[in-house]
């Protein structure tokens, strides 16, 4: 097996992860990095090539596949870039917070025949993948409802909540994706409701804290996401699926499994403190699947039409919240 | 401590589960019992009278306090004539479908003075008491969001199904007055989604059987409800509140505390199969409380107005799911 | 379906809970109690005849089956007496702490032809039941190992510690009839550890309060129990049935089903505080055995013989203990 | 930080895995590994340098740290041999199957003064470490109880079998391990029980399936260890630590995270398979235990004579079972 020859566009904590994680992928050789505030001398030492502008990298005839990690204002030109380079990207969401940029940015890739894949790492999650399986399978029959509760242990910074284009973008666009990933279904229509209980500050920034969003799916089935900017107890994660033949459900994870018992009644742990240690096995795992599709030669299983369309129904949650009503979501076509 | 006499009008399912839970209460006596269908051998073997007309339990001066069981219809008119005999009333929910008729009814039942009390039985229940202390004390913080599941083992019949109101007033209602007990807010605007996915006749029948709905709270907090009238594995009534420095959840309970360990996975229990197991305690409890608020003179903790409100929140669910937008909930002194 | 009418002998705690049980159980009517202590007053108000002397109860013609819940020590003597009185026997454990007493008993028995059960409430707990439901229906395959955790709240009084036969006639009884009743196997040795590491007052009274014993069961199999007199969480009482094909475990009951999650962990309740809490549903379901029985004329599940096995692997237990050794335990027979 | 360069002596199974691990530790660099068996160009390709003969690798003078991960009988000759070269060493557990072999060895390790651990990995668990801290921190009180069950997936091959020494020391020795590190008390006495259940062929090699092992700890605790060479559900590994102050349970871990509800009742899934998915990142925590040993100048918290007392504790647990008493556990200066 022929090593693919893999480079990085951004190594900051997310692209630092990705490095981390190649190591251990047979079959793939992590050959350059590409940021403007990296250290040479790290790179150096693991005997990886570094450049400060992505340019030298996509330049490079030797890379054969990058990973896009950079702040999110750049995606899509480096998508359109790498591409043109003729080089396979994985590409961490979103790829623009405009859907006519995305747009034509797909259309690009759609020229070059490249295979894009988009970072939406919790449909590799095992758990959520076993989820899905149930579905597939049939082992909970017709998909009637989905719940979703995610929450994180705290806030961002507020001013990255007033760049990030809101929470239905930054946050709830994951669910989105998960809805989509867990029923095969299209999401049609969705109303939104927001609140701001966790921090002023959040509110002045034009922005909400705590929201619950309910989707009517394509068959008639629905869904429901309840967000909060801050559960204290922890990295909040849980799915339920219901169906005509039972329900699957998602717990939290623990880093620990016991149980303490005491007077004061029996403790167990929190979940685990944020995406980075819960997500740990989807950063591997859809790198694989990356990889996988190039060698295979068959698209991502999220591919670009999977980073549009949460982009659409996040712009209907936005407005629907506003304007207190619910709003269809734009077909991905149109 | 003198003995509290208490006839029973209606000896059907529910009446009966009175009948017997009463019989373990100290300072309590069952005297007499009405219903047109009653079978007088039974009651008699106990020692207790009977008759066909309920004019006749009502006018009998030995009895203190009333048990109200009869079919829905007949709700308004029996607390009306028991009220104005003096008697205090226990009265299953609800009141009437029609908020009118249930205001004048209350308005008699202010005039005597009597104490009622309506049929919430959960909040009796020991776990979702549970919930409440923790908000009242503290343990919780600020309530955020509520999140409530509540499934039925199997639809009623599809003629009980016609007359009921619909689902938001047969069902529904109980979570209503759910949030309103554990959140101490009451409900300013709700939006309710629904869907015919477990049996068509349900649809023809001009109902639904799947249900999502949202509701915005006093001070800001979100509730979501979410209904099945199949959840093919048992009675599943399961209810998070969450706040400001943590969350409580309320989990199923099941007949049996086990786990089978084999080559297909552990296997535990499913819940109880409908609500006289679920809330077998429950039952027990609000009677209690309802004899003691007599024994002390103090107002029931479910009084007549918290028969109203849930019927009013109920009513504008059915609007907003019919018109598919936000609908505000009437104030209960319209 | 003819009443059958009751007797009881002892209305201490134990013999009060009888009483009350029996008013919910169909097909059967208390009709008076024995106790030289007993207040005369709270029966008649129940219109239940009394007296001091048991002699008058068993001579009561009209009373067709007696529930004997004096103290251990006159528990032989009644057994005997109503026995000759042509009486069925419900009789609390231990029947007495002298095996050759035990068998002079239940020659008596024998003789009269009467129906004689021994109070192993657990075997009727819904959740043991479902453990040697898995065994007997063979969903574990042959069972190699049963693995009992039995621990009480607090110790006994010391004055009831130095009379009770030490703690493997008092306390690990119920567990020895519970291999029994799981494996359907007999235990051929025993050895017994013991520690005093609750209360040095129960070493100065000659007992322990912490103990393991190990079970070899005819047919190969292993079990141990592991006793403690103090688990200061609650009445901790959890069962392993391990076996070829899987295993099945009883775990503890709360009282309310609730995860509480703060920043301090997630926090669920302790057990029951103690026996009658925990085995409730087992207090009756043993008296509802034992009248179906006397209704169908069958043995009951646990009759004289199993109240003497466990006597027999107690005594070997104590002196495995004392003597560090393994013991055999003593046929019934013998 | 200056690196510290290591070698490893024997690379099957588990010296690939730490192999891999290795890759991961900041700080270390794997330099070369021996193995008479090994594959060059596997090595080649990673840049690290291979011997057949594992003097080479001692003899290699830029080596500072060995992992011995060969064969069990090769052990004591390598330690030696590392430890005169002045070489740290880590060494896979048992040291020996001879108790005088061990001594003799250690006494080469004093004599040398380099640092010696043995790999008994489950240490360093994260969850075993969790009760380890809590009876540290006293969140239990003084440890009365603990009970160990341990259960592989599947027996080894009956040659394995036969040439280990015997369940004892193969597997329970990890057992004996975990009580004295939970504990932190010594082991004064043990009776063993054994029983050939799960396969006829294993009691023809002259060895055990299934077990309990009851020992006496220094302070007057009691543990209990159950075996089972064969639990079909998967790699059953529980601990509780019962004490004065309360009790903290260490349950099972699995793949992912799910309930799934249908009609068959409630679903969730297995242990991990076996040792090497289970303790994972036990692997890991060891080796950054003993690099930082090393870097630290301190001892490992796992040495020489923890590498003893097992074997001695197994021995007089074979003696026990074999002669059916008691049997005190001769001390390790002996």
């Amino acid at each position: 097996m022929r090593d693919i020859t893999v480079g990085i566009l951004g190594v900051g904590r997310i692209g630092k992860l990705h490095a981390d994680n190649l190591v251990r992928l047979p079959g793939v050789r992590l050959e350059a990095v590409a940021d403007p505030y990296l250290e040479p001398e790290k790179w150096e030492a693991r005997g990886i090539e570094w450049a400060r502008e992505p340019e030298r990298l996509i330049g490079n005839d030797d890379i054969e596949a990058v990973l896009i990690c950079s702040p999110t204002p750049t995606h899509a030109d480096l998508i359109e870039a790498a591409a043109r380079a003729g080089k396979h990207i994985f590409c961490e969401k979103p790829i623009a917070l405009d859907p006519e940029r995305v747009r034509s940015t797909l259309e690009v890739v759609a020229e070059t025949g490249i295979k894009l894949q988009i970072g939406f790492n919790r449909r590799f999650d095992p758990t959520f993948a076993r989820l899905r399986q149930a579905v597939v399978e049939g082992e909970i029959g017709e998909v009637h409802l989905i719940k979703i509760v995610a929450r994180d242990p705290e806030p961002p910074p507020i001013d990255y909540v007033a760049s990030s284009g809101g929470m239905f973008l930054d946050m709830t666009i994951h669910d989105f994706d998960m809805v989509r990933f867990l029923s095969g279904a299209e999401v049609e229509e969705v109303q939104a409701f927001g609140a701001v209980l966790v921090d002023p500050a959040i509110g002045e920034a034009g922005d909400v804290d705590t929201a619950v969003v309910v989707l009517k799916l394509t068959g008639g089935a629905l869904a429901s996401i309840e967000n909060s900017r801050r559960a204290v107890f922890g990295y909040d994660q849980r799915i339920e699926v219901f169906g005509s033949k039972g329900g699957i459900e998602a717990f939290n994870e623990t880093p620990r499994q016991i149980r303490l018992r005491t007077t004061n009644g029996v403790r167990s742990e929190n979940p685990h403190y944020f995406f980075l240690e819960r997500y740990h096995q989807a950063y591997v795992t859809e790198l694989e699947e990356f990889f996988s599709c190039i060698r295979d030669d068959r698209d991502p299983a999220v591919g670009g039409r999977d980073g549009l369309i949460p982009l659409l129904i996040g712009m209907a949650a936005t407005t629907s919240m506003r304007e207190n009503r619910p709003v269809r979501v734009e077909r991905p076509e149109a």
